[in-house]
């Protein structure tokens, strides 16, 4: 079904300091489009079927910018040490399991399950160094009808043994015919994803930056997470004057190379106007920041300068696939940074929070997070009802309310890109 | 039933830094206490009906230290402000509605219905200012089975007309006739609950150190929770050198008095000197002090010093009623504490804030929060199934991934005081 309009509180967001609510409204869809919201619909859809979802609240699907499927497994593990012990400790450790292709079938069929039973609509996902577990992830989500990039990670240095690849030269080759091999997938795309400067050489990062331009790929890695890593860049990497060059000298660093870096806690004011100028998607992940001690990224500062930021889970730095989660840790870190750190960037609104989650994220897939006209219909049915009240509500109050307090058991119904996955 | 055996993975802790866990063990009721502990059930207990709960976890219940009940309606909406901006604009409107007791049932029935699903088996509640909607919320948790304390609020000064007593005379014998009218109660406790020092006058905290001395009451407040807070209560009270001896001067803050001091962000060494020595519970409520951008408590110093610390979700500035949210918040807001602020005190550990929720707050209530022997008999049966995993999880690990990810989904059954009160 390509043309239908759905009934209910329709919550959208146009930018980021504006929320649009319409009570008892219509969104449309036609041909997989979004046609416009109103309060009474236009006679041209009237011979529309209608999903009449009453007093539910209907908003556009969630991205989530940042997650790492294969860490699915220990979500809620072991969050008592900073970025690169973390690393080292459990979650290579967890990675190299995936070159097991019976445990990559356990362990990705529950993260494909709970993503599907999740508000998010769209993705960005690290898989591992392995080829065939990574298109079997792809697989898996493919089949969720969820739209997500999904990318074979790259790492050839400074990584354990047992999760290291040979040589730059085998990296690239493995990641161009897990390229070739992606193309069967309609829902799932490729992403190249060169875990973090740390962990590939500069010949690595050479290929791959080959096989961006050939493939048109886009690009996602990390970003200025933490204080201890940022050092160890700045030694690997001489003649850099901070860690985003790191990305920039091989062009994978935005402009014509559509890139999202997750984190960027620490970023200058160098990194951030390179970012700006070039368009460079941020992903931000409140939790994960808070369960590894890395801090609270100025995001206020970000959304201030016009750049381009969403949220990420980042599991398993974070502990939850929940995008409402993240609204919520988003508003609190921003406010404990502003009480703790530094007074100049202020605290986060829920309409901000609620845009990055939507058209702020979104906009990586293009015209996605909204409901204005022509953006592709994402939308996610919620109903609040277990969320108990004994006084009247508007459907802003509602909505504030759904990112503190909701969960998978709220949400009745998704639809990607036009098509309706998922229905309770 | 007064003697029975629980069979499942037992989880308590003895100190904050000592949790035990026993795979398959039995945790034995012997008149409403805990008998023990063990892998091979004693001879003596075999008798005993066993509820077995297999590969369940069995807690000890939950203390929620400091909860707002008629500020329950408004979880999750309108913190945007800091403390006495957010009680002005938000918090004293809604309590204000509890004078009438039609809305006080509406209301206070979801409050009772979403605790008693909850993991808490011990809580210290605020009321209002009105004696009748407080005596409604108490005869609702009465049947509940939980324990608590309750509190009928008073304030006579700096509050808005409508949520004003009349006088220090009045507010005092409204208190002496909630009290009396409160013996009926067997799970429910009353508490003497003075605001905080900006809403009450010498007159009536002098009033209310009479009631405590007459009636051995325990005590509830407020307590440094607020830069601004702190400042007001300098002006209000000259003679004080800091915050907690405005209650002090009243005989109100610990001691022969049982005292909650809610909060304790910004408290200095010789506050926390005095509230070490006279043995003040600490309510640490750290999505509360998130929320309205309070800053967050030294917990850790605290721990450190022998001090009585415990969790409150303090509902509603803290959006959720759920313990395993508040732990988790714990650990995170430390983390970010210590990042950002002050590294003299290192994050809480899941061990620490496991102890927080059980055994530190519990023994407000007594002997309560473990299952060593001699402990009043509270437990919480968690089947953590849904949170689904690939792999080998021991039950420390799957402990700590409850205190991230679990919610009242997972509670199968719970018990308080040797009484089954929920079961699903």
């Amino acid at each position: 079904m390509k043309n239908y309009v759905i009934k209910g509180n329709i919550c959208f967001s146009k930018a980021g300091n504006e929320l649009c609510t319409v009570e008892n409204g219509y969104v449309v869809c036609k041909n997989g489009q979004c046609a416009g919201v109103y309060e009474d619909l236009p006679e041209e859809y009237e011979a529309f079927p209608c999903y009449n979802y009453e007093d539910h609240i209907i908003i556009p699907g969630f991205t989530d910018l940042h997650a790492h499927a294969p860490q699915y497994p220990f979500r809620g593990l072991g969050m008592d040490l900073e970025l690169i012990d973390w690393l080292n400790t459990h979650t290579f450790v967890e990675e190299a399991k995936y070159a097991d292709m019976e445990y990559a079938d356990r362990a990705y069929d529950i993260f494909a399950e709970d993503l599907k039973n999740s508000a998010t609509t769209r993705a960005c996902i690290f898989g591992t160094i392995h080829k065939e577990a990574t298109l079997l992830l792809m697989d898996k989500l493919e089949k969720t009808g969820i739209r997500a990039y999904v990318g074979k990670v790259n790492m050839d240095r400074n990584s354990p043994e047992y999760l290291c690849e040979d040589s730059a030269e085998q990296s690239a080759a493995d990641t161009e015919e897990w390229l070739v091999e992606s193309k069967r997938f309609v829902n799932v795309k490729p992403i190249l994803t060169p875990r973090f400067t740390p962990s590939c050489t500069d010949e690595l990062l050479e290929k791959l930056s080959g096989l961006q331009k050939k493939y048109h790929l886009p690009v996602q890695s990390h970003l200025s997470e933490n204080l201890g890593e940022i050092e160890w860049v700045k030694e690997l990497c001489p003649g850099t004057e901070f860690y985003g060059e790191s990305y920039d000298r091989y062009d994978m660093f935005g402009n014509s190379c559509p890139t999202i870096m997750a984190h960027c806690v620490h970023s200058g004011e160098a990194e951030m106007e390179m970012m700006r100028k070039q368009k460079v998607f941020i992903a931000h992940c409140p939790e994960s920041n808070a369960n590894l001690s890395s801090g609270v990224a100025p995001v206020k500062t970000y959304l201030e300068k016009g750049m381009k930021v969403g949220l990420g889970t980042d599991i398993a730095a974070g502990s939850s696939l929940s995008i409402f989660k993240a609204m919520a840790m988003a508003v609190q870190c921003s406010k404990l940074r502003w009480r703790l750190y530094d007074q100049s960037a202020a605290p986060l609104t829920v309409e901000e929070v609620f845009y990055l989650a939507t058209k702020g994220g979104g906009e990586f897939f293009g015209k996605v997070g909204s409901f204005e006209e022509g953006y592709e219909f994402d939308a996610v049915v919620l109903d609040d009802s277990s969320i108990k009240h004994p006084q009247e509500l508007s459907v802003k109050e509602r909505l504030e309310r759904i990112i503190y307090l909701a969960d998978d058991r709220n949400i009745a119904a998704k639809f990607v890109s036009g098509k309706e996955i998922f229905k309770k």
